[in-house]
């Protein structure tokens, strides 16, 4: 019997997110960071880490790879795909991934080893934890009346589509 | 004495913020949402919720609203910009604002009026704070040899910015 060289699906997708990254790095286009999103074993789309590069806070290569994939299949949820990323996702491109409804997010480095290179997203998920009023991020509610009036004309919508 | 008749200025846009949601839901472009960046008293870029009408679920108010920013300031952070917001940020939106280290947030509504609006965010705040292997979401760690390839990478490069 002849075994299959192949690897094993997770280490094919994760290998690909890690050479994403060190390609991201050694390209100069940005951060040590890669992910593909991949559905029923096909690749939809990939990305990486342009934060620097493109002037985008938001362009984490999992947040990349996810507005992606949402353009080639022209949908705003990705209910059956999955995320493989270089390294554990931070608590936005985590958000990204609950809107987004996917199916499982496989990861390859922690965000201990994220740290160990400066890149460290701890101190946010210590503060999103916090009441609001105990953060070290100044946020502010203001109560204007009338603070409701959109949610008043989404409720009157008919054809509402909650995302 | 002639006092002015200007609002107070978070209430000024945080009026706008409001107003840009408002008629975000009446023109059918998407949700109940809208954001504005500011720097100095002076209006650097606006956002509105596109998520159902750009098919990105990451196209939040805020989210669009600092994308644009950067683009005008040529800039990925926004040290000195305060974002004002008609609703209490999520989790994603939170992590962008941090990593794009803004000054402040106001808002309007609070994410329990969203809620009532069929749009919750408490769920990934919850499961946020869970360890990842009592969250609901599958998470799950592949880890290969050479996971940490890419930050091995990122520390040889001489110029490296992180971000």
């Amino acid at each position: 019997m002849v075994l299959s060289e192949s690897p094993p699906p997770h280490d094919r997708w994760i290998g690909m997110a890690i050479e994403l990254a060190v390609n991201n790095v050694l390209s100069g286009h940005g951060g040590p960071f890669g992910a593909v999103v991949v559905r029923d074993g096909t690749l939809i789309s990939e990305g990486t880490n342009v934060v620097t590069t493109q002037n985008d806070p938001t362009a984490h290569a999992e947040i990349v790879a996810i507005r992606r994939a949402c353009e080639v299949l022209g949908t705003f949820e990705l209910r059956d795909c999955v995320i493989y990323t270089s390294c554990e996702p931070c608590p936005m491109c985590l958000g990204a991934i609950y809107w987004a409804r996917m199916e499982a997010v496989y990861f390859a480095a922690t965000h201990q080893d994220a740290s160990k290179s400066g890149f460290d997203d701890s101190f946010i998920y210590e503060e999103m934890v916090r009441p609001i009023a105990a953060r070290k991020l100044k946020m502010i509610q203001v109560p204007l009346q009338g603070s409701n009036r959109s949610f008043e004309a989404w409720k009157a919508q008919p054809n509402r589509v909650n995302d």
